[in-house]
């Protein structure tokens, strides 16, 4: 199989809004390519998929500085939530929460937002990434 | 070669107790699917695996909130060392130590956890890691 | 083709000096195996791509605590901009600006150290990292 029908895999661990940005961009531009994504959500990105809380402030990673949050902060744009929209339009995008993750946070499926497909395992995760590439952010 | 066959390769950087915990869920998942992993660890995940001190509190990300850190604190089950020794047990897990980050800190090979296979140079890991999937934690 | 001929594409998100650096570690070891490597850089990593604040102090992760910051900091070696010197010396290495961070940023072309090859979208660059692996950094 050639390199471009493998799926690009994201596992999502922070829930800031710089990383989920950086990610929602690297999606939509694979989607845009004609690649399939996967999209895996732990931790604290799982957090920020909550029904309801998904356009609230995640803040920005903790690396960011007094010089940089600003310009992070007022810079125009689609937010995350709106770029995974796009992806899914133009693409085949599938969004799995992981079910470790969904216990660790007391999570019900009808708790999460509605861009999220699913609730599923490391092992069907890993086996839909076994596959082309697997990026963690 | 098919990718089944190619290793996922993780090269572990952060030392927090989550980021482990999520690398060492990555690494039994493909472990259990019959592919190699190779783990190489630098800088602060490399101090994570100093004898004697795996399951010490290695803090959580600090991204974690207030609201996040408790859930993930108190939620059961396996901590990560336990289940990079059931990934080793099940399948090829190699653990190698970064010999740069082990010459910073100044460890000597005897000075880390039994779960660690050996010391070698980035040459060394780029060439196991040449095929396959590359992830960075 | 071969695995070995297909690019390692590093994303840089981060700017702090030790991920720079352990980056910029795996592009030194890629580059001499004669792998070519494509590096995108985004956010806080743009930042410190500055021309005139390359060698500037970009602090550590947050997560390098008291004990560990000053054994990173006092290790001798290269500097991450030598190291990505190197590695342009020995292979294949090319360094885009984000352009999207770019304008984030407010920076303009000639701001940014010699060592960056061009400002690109996200488009050209995953079609640039459609085959090979892909880091998150």
């Amino acid at each position: 199989m050639d390199d471009l029908e493998k799926p690009l895999s994201l596992v999502l661990f922070s829930g800031t809004d710089d990383k989920l940005k950086a990610a929602a961009v690297l999606a939509v531009g694979a989607a845009a390519m004609g690649k399939r994504v996967n999209i895996f959500l732990q931790y604290y990105a799982l957090d920020a998929f909550r029904a309801g809380r998904v356009t609230a402030d995640h803040r920005l990673s903790p690396e960011a500085t007094a010089d940089q949050a600003p310009a992070v902060r007022t810079h125009p744009g689609s937010h995350w939530s709106e770029l995974l929209r796009q992806a899914k339009d133009v693409g085949e995008v599938d969004i799995q929460a992981c079910a470790l993750s969904m216990d660790m946070f007391h999570l019900k499926r009808q708790e999460l937002d509605s861009l999220v497909d699913g609730v599923e395992g490391v092992a069907a995760f890993m086996s839909s990434a076994a596959e082309g590439q697997v990026v963690f952010i």
